[in-house]
């Protein structure tokens, strides 16, 4: 029924390949379907100036698409001269997002920034890199301690997000790019395990949307983020 | 208890002053406490060129602050020569919101702007501009039928907006500057009158939340803006 | 005879309201009929660098429009992503004339930033913005001095501005929109207390103009600065 | 007594070099002392969307300085990315300036742009681009009229522009750099052959100036620019 | 001897992925070793307008960092607003080479674009994405001739790229960052089949080169050229 | 035969004008035929990060034209807000030819910025200010010498650039913009006293070149190269 053969609250086929970088500290290539991002953690012992001086490190997030990530291809934003509020939305949703799940004392006075880019764009990219980044952030955590750059890791809650829609009345989890354009309304979820709510933001894109839709949308949410927390797992414990 | 005297789930005082422009097809200035937003709605009988040719009609937002509209000078963003992050996300948002209650087909091809510039802010600036946006475009569309160039009133459904937060475990709605930067959780709720969500994005500025405090938020955000949309209606039937 | 009743060499209504913002130092809203700015004065405890070291201090506007000041909505600078050529040209004229009448060496090394935004526009927005800054930077001084940042009052010379137009041969001041749009020649006056110049600056839009001309339009601009400044001091003693 | 030997109501020496252009359909290079202006005039058929329609054409200005123009090297605007406040006021008066002395119905349908790029400073650059800019312009109407693109020159009338300035109690004109550094009044002045006002900008820049001192500012502006008008005779009759 | 085990003129391992992109016209992954480049064709049914009229296409190429494609991470373009120079004159160089090795007329009036985006940097960015691009370009060409689009295949002649440099007196072709860093002469060569030069780039990093030097380096870039136009054509014939 | 009347492989006549700036440390005015460049050399006692703490100085180049350089008048770079990638890859190639021919240590920690402006354009600007700014950044340091701020000369390698073509067939030097146009080979060639080359860049406008055809324009350019470096060694020794 739905564009790739699956149940309304299954996931895509999902794929996180650890290492793909040769440079950065930390490094996944994400895939929820034929949304691909590859996704880069990279360390600086510098802090932005709102927490210098206070001990507490950092963690922030850049987005970007290549310009065919899309059907039809986008103009390239560096040509553009600036970057879309789309842009710009999504990277502090990422930024925030990493933020809530690491113990930024503990992480010491350095900053990680967390880059995300599209190579091929199919719906879902702001919930594949938020979920890719956690991997990609522990990751380089785990090489910073085998450096000797951090005495012990820091501790991190297990974090993943998804995007949930209602199309013709049905609850869907992680929506491709053509149910994601006809759905009545929109959602994106991330969440700590344990059904712990980070970031919820939900748009009625026809209409409006009840309060007890909106629960069932959580219920499909929590269900689809504890599947990739799972995933998350077998990556870091392989 | 907070820092204006009232109750968790009460408002600050709310007053929105119609006609507040000479030039503009409708204004309001908006205000929740000491958060001031003064508010434009222009008709340019162009559209966009997404829905062009598509007989329908556009509704979108700006958003600004005067530098000083804040207790430390901002830098002013035209001198800076680009929109922060934060603006473009929350212009985004009044426009996705404004959409929601209109119907663009009856509007005709012609684009509403509605202009909504912080003159002072104390915690709840983007609620407060679509709440007050909201009257902006009804006193705009009240005008054009009264000018003939409408022959009857687009259908709206009436629209508003409040913030709700978590402090020290309570439940706050309409926090102010100083409640909002000890928030545990911060959320945004637009929604239609009789409950109908249109917009929800909630944030976990500390740690995270569980569904059950977010159905608690909910209810304490619905009563806000069933007495926002009386104080609408009042001024709207003045 | 002129779109507001008032005599050739009259101004249009004038109001200056003290204390409109919670935040500034020193604020004023000035009106000069329909045209009104909102100007807040705010200091800041930094020099900039071709001052640093000098023990001076400094004086700077900045000057903006809110997009539905005008009578066509006017492109946001903020989104433009640069300050027009006006713009820049009246803020300069702003800042120089401020200096003009404060002792910047008893200020100390510090900043005061005049921000004058309009919001609403019917001509003469640069000769209510000097009007009004001179009294926003007095409350702001006067604050500095109950506040112990400042052991004494700098010495201040009131200054006011006015426009003065020829229109069909007869010399107005203060023009509004309509007559500043048909005049022959515009000019702009500033002078402190005592008919002593600050800034002039005449311009022909239509032929030229005669030493003489220019004699009778300096009379008639000296006449209303003296109105100005006695508003300016019944507020400030007020 | 100044720092170019001369009277203290003497211009520098002048030279209007014409025709320094291969490709400009009018160019010359004016000089007062040390001042060395490079001005273009080109023609574009097309004419800005505010006259489009009403058979009028338009005259407009562009100001620019070579990096090392300067005493110390400034930075390039074009790699600064904008051009200053400084820089635009300065092309809008020079494109008023000489809107004020051509018929611009005369003109036909078409945009003169006068390029005026300053390839070496010494106080005046504003005073020298009007000066050279009026000889540019009449050059290319001749050089329009030789190749039939105008059937009759448009009326041109002389116009030219000097500094004044008030150096320790004294009137001076044509100001160099040091002399204009230390004037305590600063006044430019753009005017018609027979004393006839375009422009006036008179600045105090140390305290304030009574309406005397600018009467005997303008009688030695007069004087020169009555000099002026000379020497760009004698180069267009020549 | 050299980073990667291998003689003097020998590539480091090259590899052309086809197929990499669900949604471009065409696209190859294309690696000199540890050098990743991702590069899309897309085809616009526009053309520029210094084109347009004349029947004939148009190939432009963009080129593109990922932030962490580098040893240490680069400012992303996009989030400083503009492309570096050394960006720009990537992209010329890929879009004049690209362009001499296929018949813009047959191409008809339509634009491909070359989006060369850098995955992973380690050197010869610039000659394997024109390397690569050559095969995108074919292969978007065979899709259009397959849905119909072009009627025949324009003629396209193979083209390929090489890096050469001198380091420590001896001739090294293909230099991965490490050698390029160390180099005293530093060439790029673009070459058609059969030993024809498009474009010849070289530069002395230290000191200068003489004419037997660079026929020596030719004579290497021929001989890397021609294997890399092997590997295209076993690709396309695949 | 050609535009200007000379032989093939003859330059058009070459002037180099040296200190025709008041201000800059050095300075020439180059012409080569109807190509005039104006070149200064400014001295900054600063140096780049990448340089600073080796001791080493440095030399970098800005190029610019001005507007009605050329036969169409072309935007002005400062207007539009960026320079072209033209103008960039230009400055950079100024910038890696003088660092070549000169001893950057024993420049001492300074930068030598080349600011070369086009006054009028005609082909070949970019060799012109190659060739003119070595002599520039000669009469700088022979200014620092004989000012004390360097203590002897740092050695200097008599360096000139020139453009070479192949059109209909034959090589030419030193193209004319006619001739540049339509050249079916456009080469430059930089490079130091005794053939030694600094740098090439050779592009195929139509089609391609042999090897063969590529050591013809060597020969050639080497030829006019060294009239060059003897105009050089006249002006500097005069």
């Amino acid at each position: 029924m739905r564009s790739v053969q699956r149940h309304l609250l299954s996931m895509r086929p999902v794929r996180i390949v650890p290492h793909v970088s040769l440079h950065a500290e930390g490094s996944v290539q994400v895939e929820f379907g034929n949304t691909h991002v590859r996704i880069t953690c990279s360390v600086d012992e510098r802090v932005p100036s709102h927490v210098l001086g206070t001990g507490s490190g950092w963690v922030t997030a850049e987005y970007g698409m290549l310009p065919r990530a899309t059907q039809e291809r986008t103009q390239r934003e560096a040509a553009r001269g600036k970057q879309s509020g789309r842009t710009l939305e999504i990277q502090r949703l990422i930024g925030r997002s990493l933020r809530a799940c690491v113990d930024l004392k503990a992480l010491g006075s350095r900053t990680l920034t967390l880059d995300c880019d599209v190579i091929q764009a199919d719906g879902g990219t702001r919930t594949a890199s938020i979920t890719g980044a956690y991997v990609a952030m522990a990751l380089a955590m785990r090489k910073m301690k085998g450096d000797g750059r951090l005495l012990s890791m820091p501790k991190l809650t297990p974090l993943a997000a998804v995007s949930i829609g209602i199309c013709k009345g049905h609850v869907l989890v992680d929506l491709d790019y053509v149910e994601d354009s006809t759905a009545e309304v929109d959602m994106n979820l991330v969440a700590l395990e344990g059904r712990k709510l980070v970031e919820l933001q939900g748009t009625a894109e026809k209409g409006s949307f009840s309060q007890s839709t909106l629960n069932d949308m959580l219920e499909a949410g929590f269900g689809a983020i504890e599947a990739l927390i799972q995933i998350q797992k077998s990556i870091l414990n392989a």
